[in-house]
């Protein structure tokens, strides 16, 4: 089985759903250029093909193991880790102050998907750095920065988030890890973090954990959290590491999937000589952690759509391979390629539909966090940083429920052998699995969408969106192609159904915030079908344009026309009748004993 | 972690939803009645909480094993299976002729779910001795009943179904494998089975194997396939064993779960000595196999149902357990277990609601099986077999497509703890993942429902049902509590789709087959969501009348309301949706490489 990076239609939805071009216009990424962005991600498709893919099996039955208190990764993963820092992927889109080469995140973020498309349990320890070179940048001193960024640009350091604890899950304001100052600047840390991915392996030099820890007189709560530099080699004032920092990974869990990538309980000074330095303000270490997780969060969406496209590939070529029945009323004569059958072609319509759905979400996102920092006017900063806040919890929530259900479907097409472990469509279901659960568990990113980017803005940002998806759904209404005009019909009428929900949400609101957390995930799925079906609608809108331009990719446009109907007739009418589901008002709070009797 | 069968809540759809008084009525089971449905189901959840449930999570961990050509159960699988045959449970159903003790097929089935739930690996071979059985009642001579049934309707032999061969997986049509007669009534069999089930285990002293297979001179394709008995121990003409045939498990395969069940890699006549004597007709194999299937494919949608409600215990029990976070608006004070979570509740109403409504056309399945044997009037017979040639495939597909829902909702409620393998989470989602592929992949179950069951009668059956549940709905839209009459109008827009749905496909089956088979998964979906709905809202009517007459029960009582009303609002909801994607036409034909791209 190869997997194949699908630039093409990458390169389709950056331009012709999620807006890449703006970026260009902006005039803040003076190098970049279509043909610059096609040569790298032609590169990009060549390393994730033919260095990384090739290691996702292997990484499945012969995964991280802790040896005598070392993680060791999986066989290959340094040789190619070590050309991911050679190629320069990792410092694609950091400032070039930090020897990054300035490209836009939206790029990192393509990579993001093409690297987790290939070997997730490869990509995901490079999401991690990438959030932990962010916070550093924003909250890190002078000397902070010179100690650790260019190194971690590059990749020759990763980078870590140390959140979980075993009694703090998804509340953070239980945190226990102590951090007490010792006076020379340095603060002494103690305590143990679970789930920490990547917390320790053997691909590179150096690890940089962001600890969040307490302080000894903080505030109870999360008012009370402070972030920490933890590397697990100390660093020379001069750049060069030296001693071993008391930092331990104790146990490696044994997870469902993702096997490869090692998953750390971490112990912090356990013998007493664990030592960090404050990064940013005291007892303000969750704003910090916003800064990772807000682009971790995107990043995990794209964690989904890669694994996903990956799943779909394989079912994909399964089904052109295997054969079994005939045609309906053909009784003799060789069997068919079960592609032929209905309803095998229905499934793997149905995850490619989902896949480029999510990737249109994210791919927007990314955009839209560009956008948001580099745009030249305010206006068009602030307008670009709104869509990005509304757009990040479901980016990461439906993207990784739609790659469950991809990878899922995908087990399926392969029938009996999808059930066997040698065949891998199995694999991806269990790597897929984790995504809807870390950096914010869905039900987590639902509140982050009806709580601070609904009612933050008293629903400006969601109505703004939806206005803009209700004037292309009349755009591809009034198209002279009858299926495009049938998206726009459809488009029109999930958009109205979403803008009911919302004005239902805020309208709730405003006397019962239980009410509005129960129709949360809901909602979600909601904004995440009309997001995704207004996504394929740009892209169909523009396929059918150019159709007629560009003869030899005919065939190429009409299959995203297709697409996008195909997801139109089933998931934007599954937006209509969910703001049934929405409205329909508290969650019963049943006698759990009476649940199960 | 425990598992407590819900006998109550099995009880009460049996009762409330499913029908099964109907049965007492039918005067065919003159031992029948309520005190002794409630002693047998009470012995039932008994034997099922103590003996099999504990077996669950060593059964995941420490699989069946392959050693020297004999296949080693789990540790307990052998003590447990001797109990079950002692307390004579697999023998309920059966005819008193053969040792059975004559109760409705019903209660074997509510078993069936009871043993799923406690462990899916070990109750699933009972279901294939359960097939076996019923082919050998269906079309064995006198002597093959004598030889076999006794000892198979007690239980202490099991029987196996072999029907897949590596080239020919839903397509029996490519069977290969060879019976040759010898002259003395017995035929020689070569060839080699895969995915069998139970196929060898050290768990009871003689496996019966059902074999397709192809006589000399028989026609291509499926017209000229034969069943035949083979016996992993040869019986003597006086019913005590003899010596070994020629049949051996030579490999078997690592699967995604359900490690406890040995799947078997089986070869026939490997030393040309495998002998085993036809059963039925010559090339009339596929008859027979259908016997066995239908009844099996009931007992897949059951499993569902077992998996899905032992994830639910789960899922449950931690949610009342782990506790973090506060309500809304509180800051300070202790964190609040998580099922006061508005969307931890909503997960978990969706994992009951799911399985209850599973549960609900399961259990009216099965008494339409015992009602299509047993009812004293010819054309109530008809009736009842119609509804349960209807309600079969979705029994099998939407059952275990629910299972899939629950068992990864169940792994979300736990959070970053469900992916670890340690918490028992995942194992259900692994374990449940089969279901939906064997016993014929739910695609499969789908085309039977468009194709033979649709199709078959001109809609008659699924037009008399539609109406049945239509004027449920009415009664319910009737009640004068509102929640009630809120449920009736929800199956009422509901049926009206469905009936909308089936009217579409058979005026599009007069034309064009592919489209009809292009819906069918969408159609299917649409009925279980309607079917499901019909079963909770009659549960609901009923718990109406209770709550009033059984104030002890009130909490209870209203429960199963909240239940009803939560799944209307979501799955009614959408099945009204799914009208769109059952009529959305022909399933396009994308060139697969312009799908990866």
């Amino acid at each position: 089985m190869t997997f194949s990076t699908p630039v093409r239609d990458m390169r389709f939805i950056l331009e012709h759903a999620a807006g890449f071009s703006a970026l260009e216009r902006t005039g803040a990424f003076p190098e970049l250029s279509d043909d610059l962005v096609a040569a790298v991600m032609e590169e990009m498709g060549k390393y994730c093909d033919q260095v990384v893919a090739p290691l996702n099996e292997g990484s499945d039955r012969d995964g991280a193991r802790l040896e005598n208190g070392v993680v060791r990764t999986s066989p290959g993963f340094k040789e190619a880790y070590g050309q991911y820092v050679e190629g320069g992927w990792n410092s694609l889109a950091f400032p070039e102050d930090w020897g990054g080469q300035g490209l836009p995140a939206t790029l990192a973020n393509a990579l993001v998907d093409a690297l987790n498309g290939a070997c997730m349990s490869f990509a995901i320890g490079t999401t991690l750095t990438t959030g932990a070179v962010k916070a550093i940048m924003h909250a890190g001193t002078d000397e902070q920065k010179k100690l650790y960024l260019e190194k971690m640009v590059s990749g020759e350091w990763t980078g870590t988030m140390n959140l979980t604890e075993p009694q703090a899950g998804s509340d953070l304001s239980a945190i226990r890890t102590k951090a007490e100052p010792v006076g020379d600047g340095r603060y002494k840390i103690s305590g143990q973090k679970i789930f920490i991915t990547y917390g320790d392996h053997d691909i590179a030099d150096n690890i940089v954990h962001l600890v969040l820890a307490r302080l000894p007189d903080a505030p109870e709560g999360t008012a009370g959290i402070s972030m920490f530099i933890v590397p697990k080699v100390h660093v020379n004032e001069d750049g060069a590491i030296g001693a071993r920092n008391d930092v331990q990974c104790i146990k490696l869990e044994e997870k469902m999937g993702l096997h490869g990538s090692p998953t750390c309980v971490m112990a912090f000074g356990e013998n007493g000589e664990c030592y960090g330095t404050l990064l940013g303000e005291e007892n303000k270490g969750l704003k910090n952690m916003f800064v990772m997780m807000n682009s971790a969060r995107l990043d995990v969406g794209l964690q989904g759509v890669g694994v996903a496209e990956r799943a779909f590939q394989r079912a994909l070529a399964f089904a052109q391979d295997r054969r079994q029945g005939r045609a309906p009323g053909v009784k003799t004569g060789d069997m068919i390629p079960i592609y032929e059958h209905a309803d095998v072609r229905r499934m793997l319509l149905d995850m490619k539909a989902m896949t480029e759905g999510a990737r249109g979400v994210c791919y927007a996102n990314a955009v839209a966090y560009d956008l948001a920092r580099k745009a030249p006017d305010e206006a068009a900063r602030r307008e670009a940083a709104a869509l990005e806040g509304l757009l990040t919890p479901i980016s990461k929530a439906w993207s990784t429920d739609r790659a469950n259900d991809v990878a899922s479907i995908g087990v399926q097409v392969h029938g009996g052998m999808g059930y066997i472990e040698e065949t891998g469509a199995a694999q991806h279901m269990r790597d897929a699995r984790i995504a809807a659960i870390y950096e914010g568990a869905n039900g987590i990113q639902a509140m982050d969408l009806v709580g601070r980017k609904l009612q933050g803005d008293g629903g400006a940002a969601a109505n703004a969106f939806i206005s803009q998806i209700a004037k292309e759904a009349d755009l591809a209404g009034a198209a002279k192609r009858e299926d495009v005009a049938h998206c726009g019909r459809r488009l029109a009428e999930a958009a109205s159904a979403l803008q009911k929900s919302t004005d239902a949400l805020l309208e709730t609101a405003k006397s019962d915030q239980e009410a509005v957390l129960a129709a949360a995930a809901d909602y979600l799925k909601q904004f995440g079908n009309v997001a995704a079906g207004y996504y394929l609608t740009r892209g169909a809108v523009a396929a059918a344009l150019l159709v007629n331009e560009d003869a030899s990719g005919a065939g190429y446009y009409e299959s995203k026309i297709e697409l996008a109907k195909f997801f139109a007739d089933r998931y934007l009418t599954e937006a209509v009748a969910l703001t049934d589901a929405v409205t329909a008002g508290a969650m019963p709070r049943i006698d759990p004993e009476l649940l199960s009797a």
